[in-house]
């Protein structure tokens, strides 16, 4: 038997009646002492994908309405809303001590499949530094205790050195499990949301970022390696902060993009 | 009394219940036989509007199910998930013959209010001629009756004449509602998705493109007078196609952004 990863074992789910799993989050992917909003939705998405054929999930909204309790059980509940043909659209959310911790709206479908023409139109890869020449990301990047860096390796654009005084709100750099697992389409939702705020580049830490709202987009299957991430902050208004993102897998091949709401709080 | 606008008649509920209300989908917004997705979020919002104090729907995500049935009666249902001083997430849906046409999943909060601190980033509205210098969109341009012209007039960019050998899969207009009513955040989630598919820019009508699941952040009170709008296609596999959009007011202020994930049918 082969040991299970860091993903597989910290993201399981047990069935505890129709339409109920329970789960135990672990402390080890905690942004400070909140787990991260990215590592929530896994094993949600897990007990969905129990309940389709479609392996892949192709869009993933999670409305994140209070932290997570990390290193405490937590109640998932999921329900298939519609099954398709081209899309199956489910519902879900994750309570703990009696309380919704978010609040989810996934379609799964079969990325193998097609549905009609297929048309050449897709987003590249910029081209920035390999991974050995960008910034190891630490805890200190940010002044919080980081406990998600034993999960998943972060290298940052050389030019982060300078954030708060870089020209545009953007963030580059590359992921993957510290435990070296592969990513694949279920865990894809993750890396949309573990890189530090992008608005940090131009304005520094500015404030706390939760995030309110947070939709990812799977595109394609990734190939196996390092992913690349880019993340831009494209709006802000009385703190409402929208940012944007792109992940390409190693062979430069976009596979996901994600978009959200975070809340630009002060610091506490 | 004055006369109630096309906007506050067809979008009108009435309440059936704790968390219930009914609405008579009108056939005016139709493109071709089907409601446009865009217009059937409209009365849920209405419906979930009343369950808050906060007036702005700020991320509104939308999974269409199954056509809504023009000119019939339709079920509304929302439920407050949770109240907050922040946001107020909702969750809604609506049903006709006993089954479920859309899911969705909102928050709501008041654009007048600020989290923290405000920071000067956004997106200026692109350079395009103004709307009596543009083509004035008739159904014609997509081989479908467009009802939904009695409901809201366009205006696309002159460029657009030769749509199917353009470079980029950009689609530039202007937007509002015939009978000249104002535009509020409770309809931009409208004007989000009123527009001919951008990817008809570069490929031309390619097939028909229902749209599977649609977010949109509404960012700001809109000043009265046209809408400007932009959609790109980001990216497209296996068919599924991703959209990316923004609104401009008539001052030229980003007032809402928009992706969808669309499905690129074969025409029947």
């Amino acid at each position: 038997m082969t040991e299970q990863s860091h993903f597989e074992r910290d993201t399981r789910i047990t069935s505890t009646g129709a339409g109920r799993w329970s789960t135990q989050l672990s402390a080890a992917w905690n942004i400070g002492t909140n787990p991260n909003g990215g590592y929530l939705i896994l094993p949600v998405l897990r007990a969905m994908s129990s309940l389709v054929d479609q392996p892949d999930p192709i869009t993933v909204t999670t409305h994140y309405l209070r932290p997570g309790l990390a290193g405490a059980e937590a109640e998932i509940r999921a329900e298939l809303v519609k099954p398709g043909r081209l899309a199956s659209n489910l519902r879900g959310s994750m309570h703990q001590d009696g309380k919704p911790r978010l609040e989810s709206l996934v379609a799964f479908a079969d990325l193998d499949t097609s549905t009609g023409p297929d048309v050449d139109i897709t987003i590249p890869a910029p081209d920035i530094p390999p991974p050995d020449e960008c910034i190891v990301r630490s805890g200190s990047d940010q002044g919080v205790e980081l406990a998600l860096l034993s999960r998943a390796e972060m290298r940052l654009h050389p030019d982060f050195a300078n954030a708060g005084s870089l020209d545009e709100p953007v963030i580059d750099g590359w992921v993957r499990f510290s435990d070296r697992t592969e990513p694949s389409t279920l865990s894809l939702p993750f890396f949309a949301d573990c890189c530090p705020p992008s608005i940090f580049a131009t304005h520094g830490r500015v404030g706390w970022v939760p995030t309110l709202e947070l939709t990812v987009h799977i595109r394609r299957r990734p190939a196996p390696g390092w992913l690349q991430v880019r993340n831009r902050t494209e709006d802000c208004q009385g703190g409402r902060i929208i940012e944007t993102g792109c992940i390409w897998d190693s062979t430069g091949t976009l596979v996901a993009q994600m978009r959200q709401v975070g809340l630009l709080l002060d610091h506490e």
